[in-house]
């Protein structure tokens, strides 16, 4: 939208809307919705994994048996059958999770807007990872935190960082310990096992965020810190790549004192999830179809990641550096320090190449010589195409 | 939830939810599940009124023909044909309603959550009439504005009221013209047009929410402020009247500078409405559908508006009186001043009927001896029966 079109508003807007601009990203990505473009920037989950037809069934079944049901208001915790399937399913290693833990929110992004919400005031610090997922930096700044990066590694958020004096009046940690977006980062046990110890004694909640926790190509997923610390941990879930974002299905599995906070939350701002879409994913998950499912998109995501990491070793010079993602969807490119990838962005959308520049997945002092890269929707042959045209682009700025 | 067998929590709340307190009347009202009891207190639309069977032919053709794009994320403005549908029924009586104006929301409750963040600050006056939509009230309050009450007759909201004093500062005026929750009452065609000429100077946005405009039983419409000042009202849709609440598909049309930032404060909050349940919505209605189904819904809810309104004939005794609604969902009861509604719903809900209070409808200064009675899900004769037991209840305290 050209801005200089429209009339000036004369309505006053608040405080956190006049904040917000529009990103110049965002307007130079426009253009990778151009067919010819080979597009590294997308956050999206291949089409190829969405469940249709079981989807098609459930959708028939659910209208045929409980049209009345499927299609009224109900209750803004969610739907029951599968807030108790959340809740058994993340009882494990010993951690007893109850269905009143459970909260069905429009798509975890919701989550992280509801979040904000009931913990975060205007100036009250919120820990983030360096760097952290945008989406999340976007819902919490509706409600005008202060931001503190948490250092991090290779292996992802340092725990020895969270220091008294840096964690000072703190309202949350937010982190992402599976194939972090943007890195693709997977935090290590030992990590894991230490932040979970420090959410034990913590005055403010640990939000561990795993949209993409399924998705580690071994199968052999690291606990979660939810599982070591259920009484001290905020867990978001989401359906999103494991069936389909477009039905907007995540959840909040958290103690109940918060819980009852985040319902009221979420009656003011949805009064629900859609009834309709909470029961196709209980109707196409309820008799373990995620085991035989999740480990074909594993199969296709690892194919997909391989292609990449070798098309970036045959074509990237010395002097840029990579991640090898254990999972997840994405691959964390650090170039040369003099190397802005706002500008390589302008350069490559002109050769029809996309990605997204890593600068604003860092809350403060961004690193703008780092970019991130997806996967999982663009064939191989083209994977080695658009990542030679980019190879070719560093090379000649060097 | 008894929160006695909950641990307190340690964890430090936002200002905004620190006010949220657990409603004496949500307690009260959740015996009102149990079937033996006679509920006139649910907003809810009757379950006959849903088009099941052509969802279920919608959800069909659409997971067949296009799944990929039905279950993949979307644009956060909403899906373009739904867009293109509304802003094309909007553009009556003269006024051009353009699809660029049009976002799509995740029921018209999030339409109010998003104005309140991007147009409410702490402490900043917002406007509503006197009683108003508690739903409004509580999406609004997470913006802990100031409410200033409107004042208002037997015919709605009296523009002459908008004095320069009462609406200096105020960032919205928000009014539901068309069988508002919960008074039922419809604003005339004359003070429509005050309150369009109003919008046209004001230095901030008149909202109309129109969740019932389509159910007025003479099927004879008046005309929409929007249709009379295009540019300056803010006008918020739903299809949870007309088609189904278990969707959750609503839409806000307002000028493209206010679209611009709502949709920004949308993709914080959920990304996007889902694309599977927008789908669903236009494939429905897309071919003239509504001009079909609504006069069916209009007569169902005359007709059950017709058996309370005798009920209340028989059984209410002098001093108490209701208004005569032409359309929409609700009747809105005066009782003798010495006669407070929540106590008597502490007595009614004993004798196994309910309804809602009329107190949480004003934003200050309450009138306690006011209740809303829902009469379109109760058969008419238990109608009647409930009727009777209410109007025994009164008697014994006159």
């Amino acid at each position: 939208m050209d801005q200089s079109d429209l009339k000036a508003p004369t309505w006053q807007l608040s405080e956190r809307a006049r904040k917000l601009t529009s990103s110049a990203i965002r307007e130079i990505l426009k253009v990778t919705e151009r067919p010819e473009v080979i597009s590294f920037a997308g956050g999206l989950p291949s089409p190829a994994t969405f469940p249709a037809e079981r989807m098609r069934e459930a959708s028939d079944r659910i209208l045929r048996d409980t049209p009345a049901a499927a299609l009224q208001y109900s209750a803004t915790e969610g739907y029951a059958p599968l807030r108790e399937w959340i809740a058994q399913r993340y009882s494990v290693n010993g951690a007893q999770i109850r269905a009143s833990q459970v909260l069905i929110t429009t798509g975890s992004q919701q989550a992280l807007d509801l979040l904000g919400k009931v913990l975060v005031c205007p100036n009250s610090p919120v820990l983030v990872e360096t760097p952290t997922y945008l989406g999340a930096l976007q819902s919490f700044s509706m409600y005008e935190p202060s931001y503190v990066q948490v250092a991090t590694d290779e292996q992802g958020l340092i725990p020895e960082a969270l220091t008294a004096e840096l964690t000072k009046g703190a309202r949350l940690l937010y982190a992402q310990p599976n194939f972090q977006n943007p890195t693709g980062r997977r935090l290590p046990i030992e990590r894991r096992r230490a932040l979970a110890e420090f959410a034990k004694t913590a005055p403010f909640p640990v939000i561990e965020d795993d949209p993409y926790g399924a998705l580690d190509y071994a199968g052999e997923p690291l606990p979660t810190m939810l599982s070591m610390a259920p009484e001290h941990i905020v867990y978001l879930g989401s359906f999103s790549k494991v069936l389909a974002p477009g039905l907007r299905v995540g959840f909040i599995i958290a103690p109940e004192e918060l819980i009852f906070k985040l319902v009221q939350a979420k009656q003011a701002t949805d009064l629900h999830t859609p009834s309709f879409t909470q029961r196709i994913v209980h109707e196409v998950i309820k008799d373990g179809f995620l085991d035989t499912h999740v480990p074909t998109i594993r199969e296709l995501y690892r194919n997909q990641c391989d292609a990449m990491l070798s098309a970036l070793e045959r074509n990237m010079p010395a002097g840029v550096s990579w991640n090898r993602p254990e999972g997840g969807m994405f691959i964390w490119v650090n170039l040369p320090a003099q190397i802005d990838s706002m500008k390589l962005l302008e350069e490559a959308v002109a050769q029809n190449v996309a990605f997204v520049p890593g600068g604003p997945f860092f809350a403060n002092e961004a690193q703008h010589n780092t970019l991130r890269l997806s996967f999982v929707t663009v064939p191989p042959a083209k994977i080695d195409e658009g990542i030679g045209r980019l190879g070719a682009l560093i090379r000649a700025k060097l």
